[in-house]
């Protein structure tokens, strides 16, 4: 046991001090969240999925002019559908927009998928890791990727999807349980309903690959890092936990919803861009259902509902903002990320050694 | 850690030599795999939910008979409902009863709540533990559960139901996870939707009470043991990974079935009994689809389909039979009860100390 670790594979070859990855959560981490929880040990990781190159230009060069080790960057890779016609989606939240007068805005940033601009951009700034949820890039742009020089790790929900990935040659992946916050990254065709607990998927995805995998979902303190251990993970990949930190930029309101009773009752639900994503209840999801098939196709869903989310939040009313949690929410504490990254690690050791 | 497990107030409380309990699975499982996997180290337990006390006390006195330590008597104590109108099922599955030549046939037996005569037997056979699942039967007869000496155990899905298991003074509480196999036994109102998974439930649930948790879903191997052993666990309930035992009472279809890529792609239906649980898909679960309104409520949905059930296995087709599986069932192998008690033991013991 490397430094204390069962598998040491992760960290030796990131070169990072604790096999924690600080997961990429669009919106809600930034440069400020990356650069606290490498400080404490983690990897680094940065969303790119909603930002524009230049965006994520600037956000590496502030997490390099830190000096705080390696940076992974994440993109989505779903299919774009053409803008779809929201006629009955936006009759579904009129009420609301008359309610909040909510009045003609300029359209939010979509997610959009990795692209070759994107892939310009990993060649010309070499991050260490690079990260794909929704699937990976087409082949041509992945082997630019690889031959930057990037670590690359791919997301599964599945056994499946495991084998899928690992048949196109990435470096490391990413067991997403059904405890995990914000958006599954799915991309192989499967029944939701069949989505597997982390307890499940874990071993059974370290069974079926020869990669480093790393646990995501429903781990928010040393308990559930040493626990993926003992399942076969060589890393975990935490976000929830890092919500809380000041460092995140996740609203007051969203941070006190994490913090109550309200986080053991969260639900996949489809309101927030017309993917399934795991979040708390609010006013939305009381009045629609979690689930509304009158939600545009993902990434769609979040146009219409972006002036009427910000109207609410101006009076601070988060009923119609996601409200992304994981299954352990309430295991975490509001803490700077640096110090809640060395204590996980410190208590995870401790329990493996005991 | 006594013996090397970290929370040994299971095994000294109940007297068993491993902090395993075999699960009770009405229909899978009865004295012979109670007492080969007792033989192994394991908690002894015999499904009652559908069974007389006749038939309880004979298969209690063959475990005693046995002399393999204590035994667990596990009960339902769900809301019985009237019988309903159940014709909306009837024509739902009348083109199979037309297809398999189904007549008139005997009703079988149902799923029943523990009651006064089933109190009576438990004063009378002194089991050394009673689990109950779909909560508790009422106070008085909980009482004399108790007064008979019994250790009481209750099942919950939610960290709700823990926090009203213990204020109700269980001894000790299964967290049941998203995972699990079978029946979920929840019996407060939640939305099924916002079930845990096991990583996430487990240690909330051992934060909000002070009694030894057991954990239960998506364990059949001893990484499972030793992981949830770090979340808190004082001891693991495991099923699906004994019905591939030869002890168990499944059929070879669904032993086959439980060993294969189908067993990565299990859902909670509601066909079988009318309640939620989980299994494989066959036949019915594909041509209705999983959850299915027509389905008379729990447990009458098995009345109609218990003679088509029958006349399909008889021609070696489980297209009609429930398959209950929990998540990591490929991760179990055809091996004695024994066999496998001691050696999920054993490497869990080494991992825990690696």
């Amino acid at each position: 046991m490397a430094g204390g670790w069962p598998d040491a594979r992760f960290i030796a070859r990131v070169g990072v001090s604790l096999p924690i990855v600080q997961a990429p959560m669009a919106g809600a981490g930034g440069s400020a969240l990356a650069i606290a929880a490498a400080r404490g040990g983690a990897l680094a990781s940065l969303p790119c999925g909603m930002a524009t190159p230049e965006m994520v230009r600037r956000e590496v060069e502030t997490v390099r002019a830190a000096g705080v080790g390696p940076v992974n960057l994440n993109f989505f890779c779903h299919a774009m559908p053409a803008a779809p016609d929201d006629h009955a989606w936006r009759t579904r939240l009129a009420p609301f927009y008359a309610e909040f007068d909510v009045g003609d805005a300029p359209p939010p940033p979509l997610r959009v998928p990795f692209d070759a601009a994107m892939g310009d951009l990993v060649v010309a700034l070499r991050p260490e890791v690079v990260s794909f949820h929704f699937g990976l890039p087409t082949a041509d742009l992945l082997d630019r990727v690889r031959a930057s020089g990037a670590m690359v790790i791919g997301n599964a929900t599945t056994v499946d999807e495991a084998r899928y990935l690992a048949g196109r040659g990435v470096d490391a992946i990413i067991a997403q349980g059904w405890e995990a916050g914000g958006h599954a990254g799915a991309f192989l065709p499967a029944d939701p309903a069949e989505r597997m607990g982390l307890f499940a998927l874990l071993p059974q995805i370290v069974d079926a690959v020869e990669v480093p995998v790393i646990a995501a979902g429903g781990i928010a303190d040393a308990r559930g890092i040493a626990a993926a251990m003992m399942l076969g993970a060589a890393a975990v990949q935490i976000g929830t936990a890092y919500l809380r930190a000041p460092e995140s930029l996740v609203s007051s309101m969203h941070r006190a919803a994490l913090a109550s009773e309200a986080a053991e009752h969260g639900v996949f639900t489809n309101l927030f861009s017309g993917g399934l994503a795991r979040g708390l209840r609010n006013r939305l999801v009381e009045t629609l259902g979690p689930i509304d098939p009158a939600a545009p196709p993902y990434p769609y869903a979040s146009t219409a509902l972006a002036p009427l989310r910000r109207a609410a939040e101006a009076k601070g009313d988060a009923g119609f903002s996601p409200l992304w949690a994981g299954q352990a929410a309430r295991l975490g504490h509001d803490e700077p990320a640096e110090h809640l990254t060395q204590r996980l690690g410190r208590e995870a050791l401790a329990l493996l050694a005991a």
